[in-house]
């Protein structure tokens, strides 16, 4: 078998190399001279025997949408093209509705894995017609981890059905991760666990907890003792997104996933628009003095240590006031 | 009438005034020399008239608990003890417990209104005997704004309900003020709406949302322009923390106000450990660079914004890949 | 002055009302024959003097889009469509964007107030072109609360505007409801405040979360003391939607409004299928026994006070067990 | 070897059972008969050889501080308690302050795995002494899964450490649950992804989002298809309520884990009286009818989908009103 690979980064690259491994030719294409097998997407395709399949491993967005409405051009009746990338499962549709006069076939497919996928095998959630994913199972069982299919490979529904259940894994996956992150926090903050990354290595087996996000965290705090020195700054690609505006859409409640979606904004603030709302706030009805962004004074931690310590402790009853004044 | 007042801050100076242009006598007690009347607690006891009332108004926890217990030695049998602090409600109890067998009155206030109470009253919820109460009325009813009494005070229970309620109220009020301060920041956020003061003030009459903390909003939009340069930097004093913990203790779900008071938490984090963590095990599973503090690029909003440029719209297919990995 | 008005529901008619109280004529049509002054657009169009000015009150999406549409081709240049829906601000461009052409002026306008609106004016917020807000200007003035113009009207910006300073609006509500609502559970499941109405009443005046719904808060538990009996069913209208989606669009943390619209989404389930799955999961690790639906004991109350002192009070250490197995 | 163990409910019978299968001897206590080998604790530890370790494993709380002090008089100095149930650590900290002037050793341990112990071994987290800690550790390694000591293991910290790693496990494990269940639940509400069982077990093997849990869910969807049947209805036994408490009091933002414990108890609520202030404040204002729960239309789908759809739908634009009123 021989297949054609639109977009070599980091997981079209070690999908490429797996496909390998496991016996199928890969023509790969992608804009960086160094990474491809072929010099252009014509190239590629005519490379490859009929019926083809391409598989695009491109940005969601423009960069998919224009991969494939080239691809509408190339290929021809009967081919297949099978979408990787994290596509919004409404964009899948929308190209699946150009593709499907043409005759060509079209699959989406999320991908779960990250750069472990080469060695372990991806995780994989397809949406399409019978035929087409049947004609691609043997891509799919050379990507999927090994073991039963059923445990690494779903054929969802229709078009844009796994790229919804996709979707709805990165959701999860943030709510997970957050999960971690604020039992991290908290165990940090409050010196008792004197082993932090040897308390949550030792959840690694026989606790509710295990998994392998738990088991990537322990390897995090190997390589990096208590996270100390890693910016806060995280970034989100959208999957996370439109679960919770799907969940909108269909008035399920997500406090969950929303919260670690909105964390992740947060972190990305240098200073909190709705805080400074809220402290202006508080000193308008409260008269307290508001700190402002050029005050030096304002985020030293030993000011606010003596600041605090005065409205907390002072001894002498007749010397402090009520703190909130509200 | 003539009271004494122990603690001459910002919320007790006024407190003393308004009680006074009422024809209120009042002894106050400060470590300041300068706002006090009386130059210790003991010559501000001598100069009331048996029953003495003695108004408690200092910060919460220890300071608090010294000048009761202060005054459960100085005063005598019929004399009352009115804590007008945000004390926790068990502290109340304690201290009415220690009170109660030198037959001394104890009545917990909750008093809100901040630095605009001197002149339009203070919002007051009371906690204690009927008797005792009864007796501390015309000094609520100085202290409260004018018009139907029930709509400034309430006797709310036993010692301790006033607290309690008052306790309550700043937990809501965290959840109004962080309501306000979501809209605000999406209205500057999104460039549509042009006049962001202009649009609350608009709501300040005949809308749902208006209020006097919407009032309050618009006097700081005026005195800060978009509240450039304010820190988002907010403490917290206690009663929200406390609400949270009374929801969690009788199973009430408190998302919002809980919400509001971790956003507080948040504002006072230089780089969250929790999205340290996020931003570790993204690292580790799909091979994203991990942005260290000391690198000096990772916040340059130049940067960033190029590097989301560039994964959002690179036009040419081949270059790029799929941006989460997972 | 002379205008249409297509929409005679609970806010169309109360605004017809207000508009003739201040000598604004008003010819209005609603499908409801009982209400409308015209038996058609059409009639209702022919009864208006060039320039014309209809105002649009009919529900968002499909209503208003038809309305509007239907409009423009009884319109002519110059004349004037004022959207006073609950439109998203999309919508308002899409319908602008069909007026304009054919020299029809397009505002839209949030109104907030609710039925009492009638009585103390309505909150405007409005966005278009200058030229015809100019010229909508008696129209808003005879509909907004007496006062000063900025206090209950703002001109917000271009076409979409205005909608979208309500969808804030109404976002902000959605949070300011359910900050209350907490605080009233607690005081309700802690019986330490004995006159939970008289707590929020006592809040009405000089209190920092003194505002217009708490006063509103107060004559619904005249109306029905302590709710009993009251549904929590609550329906979502759009706009608290649509603001999250915005939030979500813009990476604004939203956690205070979306807990409060997820809450709505919550209040209409029967039985929450994620908790459906928690449930299955810790019968799943813990062997705990899962409740079924059609299990007659399972919600009962004195079953479960039963079951819950036998967890946490069984005095015989022998006897009891950990209670969650994890 | 050989110790005693008090509690032999699901977790205290399978944990003997292990130990006694790798070669340690176990004389179990509990109240019922039929599951105990001494007829009383003072019968049990006669059985025991000094220095003797007696394993507690009863609720929290007074359970297990009536047992632990019965063994305080019971044992000897050099005698050692392990205290595997689930206590706060305050409790451990205290219970050890009444055994250590005895010479009585206290070891806390948190014990997690669920029925599946037995077989996977149990996550354990101890706190203590070290030469306690390292007495008991041919117990620990009895009861701990196969493997590297430090992926089943943890000595924590002091007295305490234990139960606080554990907690902290139980808070995230909220957080994990709670993160699948809204997945499980928006594949449900959408009806896009034809088979919800298949891709969560599709995730089961390469995903990110693989983990312990997720195996359990797919369990339980093979067990009750799609879960039908099954009752929202969820406990909670104390973890997650002093993990969010412990936040709160370190100044922890905890978003995601407060969000799965509020939602548990919303889970046990047939009306939360949050939500009818919520729909009582919309009646106020809006003046729409609010449901009240013996209204038998007021929950009827059918009911509610008309008038949705009226509100929605209504096609004639003259019929229809803005919906919110607000």
């Amino acid at each position: 078998m021989k297949i054609g690979m639109i977009g070599l980064g980091k997981m079209g690259s070690n999908m490429r190399e797996r496909l390998r491994r496991s016996g199928i030719e890969v023509v790969g294409y992608d804009l960086d001279e160094n990474l491809r097998d072929a010099d252009s997407i014509e190239e590629m395709v005519e490379q490859l025997e009929s019926p083809k399949i391409v598989w695009v491993m491109v940005p969601h967005g423009d960069p998919t949408r224009s991969t494939v409405e080239k691809l509408g051009e190339l290929l021809q009746e009967g081919d297949l093209i099978i979408e990787g990338g994290n596509s919004k499962y409404t964009e899948d549709r929308e190209l699946d509705a150009i593709m499907e006069p043409k005759g060509i076939g079209y699959v989406d497919c999320g991908v779960s894995g990250g750069i472990w996928g080469l060695d372990n095998g991806y995780g994989l959630m397809c949406g399409g017609r019978d035929a087409d994913v049947e004609r691609a199972m043997p891509v799919f069982d050379a990507l999927r981890p090994e073991g039963p299919r059923e445990e690494g490979f779903v054929h969802a529904g229709e078009v844009g059905a796994g790229h919804y259940a996709k979707m709805v894994h990165n959701g999860i996956e943030y709510g997970l991760m957050h999960a971690y992150a604020e039992g991290f926090e908290l165990l940090l903050a409050k010196d008792i666990v004197k082993d932090v990354k040897g308390c949550f290595q030792a959840w690694s087996r026989g606790t509710v907890v295990r998994s392998w996000l738990l088991d990537l965290l322990v390897t995090a705090l190997d390589d990096t003792p208590e996270l100390k020195g890693i910016d806060e700054y995280t970034t989100d690609s959208g999957e996370g997104r439109w679960t919770v505006e799907e969940a909108i859409e269909n008035a399920v409640p997500m406090p969950v996933i929303s919260a670690a979606l909105f964390a992740r904004f947060a972190s990305r603030q240098e200073n909190s628009p709705a805080m400074q709302a809220v402290a202006a706030l508080r000193g308008q009805f409260g008269g307290h003095a508001v700190k402002m962004l050029d005050d030096e004074s304002s985020r030293d931690p030993e000011q606010v240590e003596v600041h605090q310590g005065a409205e907390a402790q002072r001894p002498d009853p007749g010397e402090s006031r009520p703190g909130d004044g509200s």
